[in-house]
């Protein structure tokens, strides 16, 4: 008998997945190039090229989503620039400042937009803002959350309508893909189609959140920048010596679509919770998700009637003290290897 | 039949441990913490504070060497500040200016010394070198090697003297410990002699080189560090959220005293290599070697005799164009898992 | 025959006083000691300690505002920091990211309220929006502009209100007073009720707009940070070698209270320009001006009349395109050597 | 009657030229547009060109000599790269780490070479020790100081020789001239040709230390740095909002040959006292000197009589205590100001 999982807190509170372990052991074999020079290092950064239809891209490793979104943004940021981000996204609120650490002191200028995405005319607006002068934080990059950290998602026409702002004034693009599969598999769209078709120079690729142990690409479709990105990743200490760890897990993410089957799994139990939470009468779901992640909102005694049974979710302020008819906000996340029966056994607490 | 291994290049070329592989499998057992709320690392950090006999110390794990040496330092170093290490120290060589990025533009000031070995009156000499001034940059931290980058060791005196002259001027002190492993087994001492008794205040205490995947752990004997070394950890993109296959590794490596056996057949095999060098008649060793790495000169011919069998090691300068008499310099290391029939392979090359 | 100014652009385009450069002159006599250990230097030190009511505090000379301002933010602010300052206040919209810069990477937490003024409730929201974990931005200093760069001011007990929600939370204050004369002469308070009787821990006491050449002192009631302040002016280029010439400049600024009679001077003719515009029907005023600044809304016609007449000032848009009716906003700003003729003629433009 | 002045502390404790005294004082004539787009300004820029023979050059003022080093290095270096000077220049001996605050963490690589100048054998070494990995620095540019720190000089080929070095590798070259003056008047040389004719990018045009009050030019012979150091100097907070009083000392200093005037008086008062130092048989020259600046070494019991005649200068080491006979060195330097009866009557307190 296998007991159901009721933690809910993070995609990266999940295992990885058994096959991308099998990766890594298989890769456990003698010796090596370190840093990056080795064989396999070599065939994921072809197979990222041709899941991306970009055979001149420059691709890279790193272990973890903060690192991947803040060397790729330092690549396209001067000091003095303004990066422009939406006020929610993870860049501004989950990093410490280390997109300002690693840009040597830009600004984050935040952009707003329901559901976290930046609307249009809010970037524009944002980007017309600076007269231009030395006086003023100067036009740097975009960089666009998809899917977003309210499991909402851009189309694909949106990001292109957000990349032709930023482009039609010299700025770059990323896009933080930290949850890039399950908006992938959401959109039913192309990797490419969801960056460099729609005007994205850089992608964070994520692997963690989605199964991986600790693995993220970083993919320049402008290898220009190539040079520049290994001397930034090697000065902040993100080169790893043993590369070929890294290179097994993203291997195995991407071997027979493994990376696509995972987020598919996951938006589809999002789903099922999501249609169980709104047939509960004192639920209300704060964003209409749209890959496997839900803000829900319901009174302080269902979320203690969830915990008391064993679930594990964010609450927003204090489930401890307060009425009971209080209502609060939560997010609950499905990862990869949530099933059918987790989503049962979580719904069944609430009822 | 199991082949030899002639792969001499680095102890980061070499496979990890299969215990320690064994370790990051079992810890895939489903949901946990994340960002290293999760109970293994709590174990970890409870018995790295047992083997280090201070039970204070704040214990914290990153992925690279350079991230561990960089975090550490940073802690103790002002932007204005100079850290002191030796002239041919990794921190200087070989982390592209890493040091100066995250303490925000310190200097290196490099001490000379035999044997890659900062000498007391060198350092010395550094530290009264500025006058205290507003002009100069300040005395900073000093960093010391260990196991150096040379294969020698200080003993433990000599750490304690260094770290004399810094205490008394009010600088901290930082061992690098990339191959502490070694060091320590070399030294037949206790890891407190080598640190805190000596008087160091921040430990890298390296996994990566010696078996493990990717790991390392910084232990600051002032907890007073610890939620400054957190925020900075973090701000450089350095914590993980799935923690645990940091902690695993760590777990693993400790375990049964796999870490202190590991160096002691990394520094057991150097040893036979050593002693198989210097019986050669053309062959001279740069440097008295300590542990797992070995600094060897010879004519051309015998490196190209060498590669042609099949052995990869670093030479320094042109193996291909040149006389066939005409001396190079060379570095081997060994790694945990070279074995007496490695030795002897690669010596019969040479023979 | 005098001939009347109309160049209200800013009180930076005007003349120093005569007796400021007078007191330049004169320190201009023979040989002195050079990085402030000047005679002058400590003579200007101590009357700034005076009029501050503030024997303890650390006194330090600059020759730009942005240079005080950021490196008074920059001794109370980690690079992990957020500012908290206005959506409109100078360190923000002017300075090309200095503070950010300065600090090694700080953020901007832009707090908003009317009048270019943070509102308390709006402060208290900014600074309890983050969670405080190693995730976020941290709580650094506040920053309030006084007066405004709308001409607006606060009072002391509105400077208070915001040091002391700063300081419940263990942040400092810093008070940016570019225009600080013409705020104490328009509220009729002391220097040390606007600053650290209302819980203000450093100050930039503006020198240069209110009619020196260059020169702005940076007073911290807390001489804790006397070093590490020296220590950042120096490496950020900020030390001047002849010293003399900015301690001249304050010190003709200080003696006898010129430095309130120009503001006193700015303030009045502020107040009859005010006057006149409120008089005019088709000009209506943005903000309720306090001291010397103005922002006039009026039709693009009335603006290519005053320009027509030689007048000089701020619009902001299209003067050149547009329809006559259309209305823009400007600025104008009366400097400590505007006189009534001068106003006179500028709002004889307009009628 | 006149006094005589024994005060050889330093260059910047002389006073400045009554001319540019005059020349800031005519400035004060009315309102100015401020931050640099004057009128004089303009003219000023427009001399500057003149005499550099550079018409397409960008040239800008700045206040302080390290801030004209430092902002004129960092428009040339990465963060990651190497900046090599001498050992003993003033950007690695007197800034307090500007270079390394300004370029966001690079590192100062020594260069060794007698007379405090760089010998060439020692920069192409040092050029040569980095073998371009990620690992390590990378090249950036060149710092030559003219009049070097020793008061000793590269000749116009030594210069270019330099240059050479550093272009072959794809470096940039800089010319620390803060007595940029001093060495012209020495060498016999046109600007040109101690500066682009010799391979020089950019240049830091002293005229602080030759009898200004605060003033430096920095002139980059490429254009397209420009905007860069635009916003780098803003964000410095070193562009003056009264920029016109900047713009007065230079159009003072450059006007009838002022600086070269200046510079030639300082010279020859430093070669009168040159002549009378070296006839002292107890007196020894550390440097042959080459413009206004001596290091001399004598007996503690003649420092102690001059000092009690009422002369200042550097000594280096404890004046007061020790043997009479212990042999102290010193720096001596002349100001434009000196007279051949200053001179005398030092002198005279020697013989």
């Amino acid at each position: 008998m296998t007991s159901v999982s009721l933690n809910f807190a993070s995609d990266n509170c999940g295992p990885a997945h058994p096959d991308i372990m099998a990766a890594v052991l298989a890769s456990n074999d003698g010796h090596h190039k370190s840093y990056g020079a080795d064989a396999m290092t070599q065939a994921v950064t072809a197979e990222l090229r041709r899941i991306f239809e970009a055979p001149q891209a420059a691709v890279y490793l790193v272990a973890t989503g903060t690192a991947a979104n803040t060397l790729a943004l330092s690549c396209y940021t001067k000091p003095w620039d303004a990066i422009f981000c939406h006020r929610e996204s993870h860049v501004e609120t989950d990093e410490c400042g280390a997109p300002e650490f690693y840009s040597g002191g830009a600004k984050l200028s935040l952009v707003d937009g329901p559901d976290r995405k930046m609307r249009a005319a809010n970037l524009t607006q944002a980007m017309e803002h600076s007269d231009g002068s030395v006086h003023q934080a100067q036009l740097g990059p975009i960089s666009v959350t998809q899917a977003t950290e309210a499991g909402t998602l851009y189309s694909c026409a949106e990001i292109e309508a957000l990349c032709k702002i930023a482009k039609d004034r010299g700025s770059a693009c990323h896009l933080d893909g930290a949850r890039f599969a399950n908006a992938c598999v959401a959109l039913d769209c192309t990797p490419a189609e969801m960056t460099w078709k729609a005007g994205i120079d850089a992608v964070s690729f994520g692997g963690t959140k989605n199964g991986c142990l600790a693995v993220e690409a970083v993919v320049l479709f402008d290898p220009d920048r190539a040079w520049e990105f290994e001397l930034r990743r090697k000065r902040a200490a993100h080169l790893f010596s043993k590369h070929r760890f890294l290179a097994a897990q993203m291997q195995g993410y991407l071997a027979d679509g493994l990376w696509l089957r995972m987020a598919r799994s996951a938006n589809t139990t999002g789903g099922l919770l999501t249609r169980g939470l709104k047939q509960h009468p004192d639920i209300a779901l704060t964003y209409e998700p749209e890959v496997n992640m839900i803000f829900a909102e319901m009174p302080r005694e269902l979320h203690q009637r969830a915990r008391a049974g064993g679930a594990l979710y964010t609450v927003y302020g204090n489930l401890d003290s307060g009425p009971m008819e209080e209502r609060l906000n939560s997010r609950m996340v499905c990862d990869w290897s949530k099933t059918e029966a987790d989503i049962e056994a979580m719904l069944g607490l609430l009822r």
